[in-house]
């Protein structure tokens, strides 16, 4: 026991974020990140926006952002809430929506910040198995439950839902809240941003870091019925009237605005991905079917950790994740087709 | 009971932070901005930094700005915590150093969002009165207790503690965290960061979005031993990896390396305190002792709620607290000096 810390400071275990190395320069396919620079037109906005005004604090409710997001997705802005990065999102939805004593149920193998925010809000968790193929178990969601969260697709596997099954666990569960975090959605999955109308207790998350190649810029929002976007508002408002700074906002609407560059880049990551999956299961791997930004794969002959390592000597960074049921996989985050190229030829060499 | 509310989102009162209105435009002395536009070296660096790298995530130590900070101020990187303003690293310092059912001290007139901290984690408080003419009482936090926080200087009354009450309350209390407010220090008052490395309970948090004219940016950031630095580095990584955005963090190096600028503009800050105080002064008000970049002002015969109200009307807009003992006060923000002649002939044009 630490002295000055608090309980919780002293028993919490944080979330590990991928490593951001800056002694040598390397093809870095671990954090997920976009390979494509955003849109000009984003950063002609930040650049004009680098003005006096930064002297002055930002709408503190965003409206602007949720207008143009509105536009987008064909809301209301009452049906959208604003947040710094979809993580700080997650972290004011388990205060919003999650009860101490309250069993939260999510899979056993997902995002691994889920059971640190349940930590670090006292609520209690339980750990739904997905099956031998890593697909969610619908029906194992049928319990009594103080919520429910799901990415969708699920990470690290890249494995996605269709949106039938996430409606079918609406259907299951009208008395507590379920969460879809979107943050990998544009790459390939469906999105159950359509059902918020028809459920009342549906929140879907989603990020500008990914598919809008914004992860320096802290942008995330939630979608969800207006009772629950108030409970968002009255946390954030009980913790930082202000999180999401002016610059970043000016950002991520023209980023939201400029469709035509989201769509291409997108493609092009959705296409890279399809050539590296074919020359990797030619190799022998095992490639878990991914609709996100990223491929989950295994080798039955070689070690995971072991490609990590020879991987990262040779300046390529994936991410190993040495945890029960996937510490003989790795994960590679699409990056440019060179670097994939490059990635190929080094997995093929040590294999 | 809102049924898709956790029971915290029910209970909770938020915090109120100034209105921002879009109706018309105000001489806006009422979020204690700093009139003055950021350094144009932060302008700079900024739109230098609106690039491709925007794609990649942001550092999360911070480590460059810890690096400025701590020359600035000549302390270690280690003993440097950056945050996404003020209000988010008082939020993780409740988290990471307050427990619940020990009871923390603040004074019963301070910044209102430490209540609303307080409730947000379930956590006990006690308000300790500041006298008759609105000075923290030393000889009052001497009770047992799971923290202290003052605000130094104190708002909304603006007036300052010197260090030596500070050391004081430190002596009297070794075995709970001690954190001074200090985000409006840079005006005339005198920062305890000097005590941190004497007194291993001190936390001393400043911001950037005052006396550097970046409350559009985001940046806050925090004094104190390693160990303290610590726990706020555990309780940030359970929450949200990388609150601080890349553009934030590089106008925020820029804005404390241009220390000509920054003396230049507080410095104008004060000598237009000091004419309004004068003028208001002559009028008859009440006018606290301010080292802060705003006044908290009474009138013997004017109702300050009417004060307010006919300010707005005027176009001017100025902060009223509807609580007791400070129900008579009104607190204006320095605006440039043009801006507080208009103030000044308004309100003697009123009384």
């Amino acid at each position: 026991m630490n002295k000055f810390w608090s309980e919780i400071a002293n028993s919490i275990e944080p979330y590990t974020a991928g490593e951001q190395p800056k002694d040598k320069k390397y093809i870095k396919l671990n954090t997920n990140e976009n390979p494509y620079s955003p849109s000009v037109k984003v950063l002609d906005a930040i650049r004009n926006a680098a003005n006096e005004s930064l002297k002055l604090y930002p709408d503190p409710t965003c409206n602007d952002l949720k207008t143009a997001i509105a536009e987008y997705y064909r809301l209301d802005n009452e049906q959208i809430f604003i947040g710094n990065g979809s993580d700080e999102i997650l972290a004011f939805s388990f205060m919003a929506f999650f009860n101490p004593k309250e069993k939260v149920l999510f899979p056993d193998i997902t995002y691994s910040f889920y059971p640190v925010f349940s930590d670090l809000f006292n609520i209690d968790y339980k750990c739904v198995p997905l099956d031998d193929e890593f697909n969610v178990q619908t029906k194992l969601l049928n319990e009594e439950n103080g919520g429910i969260i799901i990415s969708n697709p699920n990470a690290p596997t890249g494995i996605s839902l269709p949106v039938s099954s996430i409606e079918e666990i609406l259907k299951n569960n009208t008395d507590s809240v379920v969460i879809i975090d979107e943050a990998y959605i544009d790459f390939g999955g469906e999105s159950a941003y359509k059902l918020i109308n028809k459920y009342e207790n549906l929140l879907v998350v989603q990020t500008f870091s990914k598919s809008r190649s914004l992860a320096g810029l802290r942008v995330g929002f939630a979608m969800g019925n207006s009772n629950l976007i108030n409970a968002l508002v009255k946390i954030k408002n009980s913790f930082n009237s202000y999180t999401t700074g002016k610059l970043a906002l000016i950002g991520a609407i023209e980023a939201i605005k400029d469709n035509d560059y989201f769509e291409m880049t997108t493609k092009k990551i959705i296409k890279t991905r399809e050539i590296v999956v074919k020359k990797l299961k030619e190799m022998g791997f095992w490639v878990l079917d991914s609709k996100a930004n990223f491929i989950f794969i295994s080798h039955p002959k070689v070690n995971a950790e072991k490609l990590f390592i020879e991987l990262r000597s040779r300046g390529i960074l994936v991410r190993y994740f040495s945890k029960k049921r996937i510490d003989n996989f790795i994960r590679i985050s699409m990056g440019e087709i060179e670097d994939m190229e490059r990635f190929i030829y080094e997995i093929n060499d040590i294999i």
